[in-house]
């Protein structure tokens, strides 16, 4: 029996010969993921077992970014802490203030995240990263402290379900669509603690960026990962953002490979989706909920923050006026930096939108954008929970960035296409 | 006895030939200035006295600023009373999300301002727009429904103060430097409900935007108001901004008129100051505090945020890099926009600074930039009141942009001179 892509990912990082799904594994942790929010916890609990080092301090990539800058005092101590803990272990990889961006998107841009490698960190959407052929998965503060002291850690290995992308996405559909459909499909627990393994040549369209956006709403149908393999589009990013440019591994899954189950997609059949309260999984096409009111837009984070998102917003909103307080943020400083050098900021502003610094901010209800009671917000954030941008009794509406900034001119939910 | 200008604006106002210090007398107010703090529960005085109309709709002028976007669900419910009772009313004047901005920079460059007229706004710096030969004041809540109501306030009429600020400023001091040695030299209580008026040839040299930083702070020494005569300087920024562009009345004190004191600022002998933890008046001169070691630098507000305030910054961190957290916030979108068409967001991206979006946020520990216990912050904000941008133990040290700049390059209080 052949071997899934995240099998062969485990059997190397357990420096075993070949592991299947279900087998407890000590795997080594190439890349630790820290930020503001969970990091801090686990500093706590390693000062507390009277740990003092760190397992390598060339591993560990920090950045604050989920209150940044600091919203109230609570925030800062977070980031004074971050900050005290950093210096004091002689992190490298230290991205404050100024340099900090939106985690997931930082990483790859700044040329952390390699193939075949196992990254962790201390938030539930580092699923994202499997967008480069590498497991990754989200994990909380005590297995954040344990990965922190010794580089290693223990996983079941994740039975793995295969999403198969087949057809073209038509014009104003986007791998949010995708992902957003997937969910429909399988449910917020259709992928509990599996590896959602994405292949298709739906994907050859799709760049790095877009693929980034499949992977990091893994975790809301419950996957503990989502991986895409290596191909042409990953080797050319990689190209020109890895640090560490030694060679990587390329794993594959073999032809003969398990999985509980294969599902087809047609991406060439998807209209624009949007996931309405207060699921991500209740995704409906456009069709059947545009024109419902709109309070705000919010286009951003770890999901859709990166500049191929801000590109297709911009474009829709080119010469345009927002009817409903529209939030633009960009997931990290090179992104904003970008944002204004490609004119998008200008096209932003003169549509009446707010650009923000880098920031988690208003996605998980954090700050810069939050919701009032009965307020509705089209955003292209990941979850959709009660309450989770704000009032327990506002809503979240999941689409893409193209659907966000359509509904922004209107108002409204709309449908992207009217406006290409 | 001839009147001063204060005194003649309210005898325009008060419909009267002659007023004189400490006549109370009912004014016509030309102008409401109202933000997302303190009108929401003035709309609900009037609501609970069953008022339901505003004087004119045209004449009240709101913003929400102090926490947009949104910080949190109590500063939503607030935005979302305001811009329901915008619609209802009818304000014609209502800068919304993406048009908001820094009450006291978004008035006068959205040409709300005129010469002559009595201002009044929910926020104890109204005092800011005296710059223009105005008569302008904080009022609490209360007296801003009945204002919001009546379009008229009773005033005890201000005897003033007269400082003369005479010589020409020599490089690397500004405005703020001026008004920090004005408060040092008479005390946090030392124009308690005067009227501070500045005249002298020292005002000749500065634009509108280094008048409105002087005007800014009256109330930092109990001002009731601050103003300055308009001259060619103040005419040319109104020619470029007006919206009302009939003629507006241009007063002068008389020769004769009454002052309480006379104060002469020599500002040729000034160098930089810094105001010290933790009152305004605790000003001393660069030389007397450099080196102390800060831990965030904030360049933005309505004393220090407009485009003037952020040109002098970027002049001295262009090709620098930030030793310490460094927030810079445009105060209005207008401004944040000249901050890019002119390069200066590209000058604090590469240095490593966060170009944040519009609002009071950090100043007043609201958020984007709050400080944990212990930390200090540099800061071109007007007051460093115990916990004023965070923690109780933190501290906030009072500057003028240049000086703020040059401490984030060193990463504690230094001398701009040495950066020009």
């Amino acid at each position: 029996m052949g071997m899934t892509i995240t099998e062969k990912i485990f059997a190397k990082a357990a420096g075993k010969e070949s592991v299947k799904a279900g087998d407890i594994v000590n795997a080594k942790i190439d890349v630790i993921m820290c930020h503001d929010v969970t990091t801090p916890p686990a500093i706590s609990m390693l000062k507390e077992k009277g740990i003092d080092t760190v397992f390598d301090p060339d591993k560990i990539v920090v950045t604050p970014d989920h209150f940044q800058p600091a919203k109230d005092i609570k925030s800062a101590e977070l980031h004074k802490r971050l900050d005290t803990w950093c210096k004091e272990k002689g992190i490298t990889n230290y991205y404050k203030l100024g340099k900090a961006g939106v985690c997931h998107a930082l990483l790859p841009e700044q040329g952390h995240i390699r193939p075949g490698e196992v990254i962790v960190g201390g938030d539930s959407h580092t699923c994202t990263y499997g967008a480069f052929g590498a497991f990754s998965s989200g994990i909380g503060s005590t297995d954040l402290a344990a990965a922190i002291a010794t580089g290693e850690l223990w996983f079941k290995v994740p039975a793995s379900l295969k999403f198969i992308l087949n057809g073209k996405l038509s014009e104003g559909v986007y791998s949010k669509d995708v992902i957003l459909e997937v969910i429909r499909q399988i449910g917020t627990d259709g992928a509990l603690y599996m590896a959602m393994e994405f292949v298709g040549d739906a994907l050859k369209d799709m760049t790095m960026e877009a693929r980034m956006t499949i992977t990091n709403m893994a975790i809301e149908a419950g996957g503990k990962s989502g991986i895409i393999g290596v191909d042409e589009v990953t080797k050319k990013y990689l190209t020109e953002t890895l640090k560490d440019t030694s060679e990587y591994d390329v794993f594959e899954s073999d032809g003969d490979a398990e999985y509980v189950k294969t599902i087809k997609i047609d991406c060439g059949a998807l209209e624009p989706m949007v996931a309405k309260p207060h699921l991500p999984s209740n995704g409906a096409p456009i069709s059947e909920c545009a024109g419902l009111e709109m309070d705000q837009a919010y286009i951003g984070s770890c999901t859709n923050g990166r500049i191929e998102d801000l590109r297709i917003a911009a474009e829709i909103l080119k010469g345009k006026e927002v009817a409903i307080r529209t939030i633009v943020v960009p997931a990290t400083p090179e992104i904003w930096k970008q944002c204004i050098d490609e004119g998008l900021a200008e096209i932003f502003y003169d549509a009446g939108c707010v650009v923000s610094a880098p920031t988690c901010g208003a996605c998980l209800g954090g700050f810069m954008g939050i919701l009032a009671e009965g307020e509705r917000c089209v955003s292209t954030t990941n979850r959709n929970f009660v309450g989770r941008m704000g009032h327990p009794k506002s809503e979240v509406y999941l689409a893409s960035p193209a659907t966000a900034a359509a509904s922004a001119i209107e108002g409204k939910l709309t449908d992207p296409r009217k406006y290409m």
